[in-house]
């Protein structure tokens, strides 16, 4: 048997105690496990240290080294995630409805846990503490694919966790990290129907795919984010400026940050070349569209596939439109149903906007920056689903669990 | 370009203008496309007529036969399923949720339409016209792909409702009809990531078993039951027997019929040569474990296969077991996650019951016949889910259905 069917057979097996845990129990064991995290820290730096090292022997670029890189300070601050995850509310056990039918059939649809998730990442050791604690709080059992370029890490870690749940009411085997760094065991999990109930990747767009691709197993697609901003014709200039810098500038390496500015011509006329000046103050490197260039004549032509990229990076499309039609047709070419945005004084163009955009978050007069389990006040975040299945946008706790009908009665029989 | 892509397309042109549409003007249309079957009934039962002659012809049974065969009164009762969908809420357009954040921002959550639906289903015109009008109810383009036995009939219905709606406000693009009878065809809606938000089976395992493992588009896995009914120690023998031919007999050709009954040995003792002669009566040919054949001579040995089958037949698998563990552990094992069943006069194993269960309805005391959106009371069925993922259990309107946040700003930048 592979590691990845036994360990999931492991985590499926502690399924029903899960579900039967009370909140207190699993907060209980997120505490025990944050404390463990913090005692061992020491031991957690150190496995960290081999990773670092043979990351830089294979030419890890300095970012995803930053990435995975752990001290005393990361370690707390993870540590932390975990109690801020147990001050939250439990969804599990709520009762959603309750429904009396004229037979005398009591039918209660119950929230439960989904049961085991796979999630499947990156070479950040962040996540595999956040993705932990937000599943088992939720009563599931939870089976980590993390980069193997964190494996040192993610098994020192999962040793930490494991010796903590040992002390609690929490089986261990609710928690599996597959260690195998082969690809292979990422397309394993993918078809482990019967086995995994859901498989949320977090990374890169070319992660995602791949298991949006593969994967038989139902999926939450997250992530991806070509985030457009709409500068409307009688926009505040002020208001457009500082939206705009915040959604590109602000933190530019993260999913609802902006890719592609769009600018009404009337408003680019008038108000387009100061505004390349704040982008240049802010080292954003911009790409425009041949009206953009006559206005800004140092930004550098951009092409169709500028607009079909996510740069996660200081670099910007700019491309001036006619009017609202043609932004929203370039949102629905080019966007990802992430996050949009139009700042406009105008109303129905703004009521227009958030009617006709496909997306999961679309903004009047705010940055996009703000599409985020945090910033929604869900208090937790397992990732921002970007599909219309089962959740959409920022998903906290309850977006990892289903439902369940109970029903009660005293012989009923259909007729 | 293919058949598939360009109406996929077509679909997808309207998602925008479907979305606006009021529930008046849905409503209206739902309403016209009802009139129209009734009206264009000959012409449905003309090629309805070319349908079932080719299916004789080609040796197709007497029961599928059945499925696809039109008259005027079935058209009438489909036209009625249009006209009572149209008595249903509308949950489009609803806020779920309103948030307001201490930045000022107001988030709204509201119902939007999934987008393009695929439905992927089999020779049974009825569902042709049932699924339409969910999907369309819901402000949703679909794109249907029946079985090609019905292909004369669904053309010709698609033509009258076609024509309905081109003297309504929803765009008769809104409905699509796959006429390639090639496999290839259903293939190629499997993979059409970007044009088909949602892909719904409706059918027997081995189309929505080929649906689930080969699609990249998400899917809500519907239908397949094999489902149990345990009867406990103490149960009260007389519901036991009701609730237990029930399962079985009223109609065994669905999903939520019982395929096999579990009996505690004490019951079994007393209880099951009884039952055995009622479902003997009832033309249920039984299968059963070695100690229940010892209490039934004439019933058949049962293998792991058996267990593992969903009959939809006067066929039943009986066993007798220990105790409760043992029944959640068959259940647990050959299961499908749909409908299962206690019979028991014990609150306590009751509960442990429909906790322990992973399945979308748990019943105490009752048939699991009633695993149907009519019978929950949700006034239509799109079909009934057997994931965990989006919806579970029946499903009715507002699982046609996704959400979007609208956020509110005057200026509100991330910090």
């Amino acid at each position: 048997m592979s590691e990845v069917v036994a360990k999931a057979e492991l985590a499926k097996s502690v399924v029903t105690a899960l579900g039967k845990l009370t909140t207190a129990q699993k907060n209980e064991a997120l505490l025990t496990m944050a404390d463990a995290l913090q005692q061992n820290a020491d031991a957690i730096i150190a496995a960290n240290a081999k990773d670092l090292e043979r990351g830089k022997e294979n030419g890890t670029p300095e970012s995803m080294l930053d990435r995975l890189a752990l001290n005393a300070a990361r370690i707390e601050a993870i540590a932390e995630g975990l109690r801020q995850i147990v001050a939250l509310p439990d969804p599990v056990g709520d009762t959603l409805e309750t429904l009396e039918r004229p037979n005398g059939l009591i039918i209660e649809k119950i929230r439960v846990p989904l049961g085991v998730i796979g999630i499947i990442y990156e070479a950040r050791p962040n996540v595999t503490v956040d993705a932990a604690g937000l599943c088992l709080k939720t009563g599931n059992a939870v089976v980590l694919r993390g980069g193997s370029a964190a494996l040192y890490t993610n098994r020192q870690i999962v040793e930490v966790l494991h010796a903590a749940l040992a002390e609690t009411n929490m089986p261990p085997e609710a928690l599996q990290l597959i260690e195998d760094p082969n690809r292979a065991s990422v397309d394993e999990m993918l078809k482990l129907n019967g086995l995994l109930d859901v498989i949320i990747p977090r990374g890169g767009s070319s992660l995602i795919q791949n298991v949006v691709r593969n994967a038989t197993v139902p999926v939450i697609e997250t992530g991806a984010g070509i985030c457009h901003t709409y500068v409307d014709e009688g926009a505040d200039p002020a208001m457009a400026e500082a939206i705009a810098l915040n959604a590109k500038a602000q933190r530019p390496s993260v999913c609802n940050s902006m890719e592609t500015l769009l600018v009404h011509r009337t408003f680019a006329g008038e108000h387009l070349p100061a505004l390349g000046e704040a982008f240049r103050d802010a080292r954003v490197e911009l790409r425009g569209c041949n009206r953009t260039r006559t206005l800004i004549p140092w930004a550098l032509p951009v092409t169709e596939e500028n607009f079909a990229t996510e740069y996660n990076d200081y670099i910007l499309n700019v491309k001036v439109v006619d009017d609202i039609d043609e932004a929203l047709e370039h949102i629905a070419k080019y966007g990802t149903k992430h996050s949009e945005c139009i700042v406009t004084e105008n109303e129905e163009n703004a009521e227009r906007f958030q009617d006709d955009v496909d997306a999961a978050a679309v903004y009047h007069n705010a940055s996009t920056r703000f599409t985020d389990g945090f910033e929604f006040g869900f208090g937790a975040e397992i990732g921002i689903s970007t599909q219309k299945l089962h959740a959409r946008g920022p998903m906290g706790l309850p977006a990892l669990t289903s439902v369940k009908y109970k029903i009660y009665g005293n012989g009923q029989i259909r007729k």
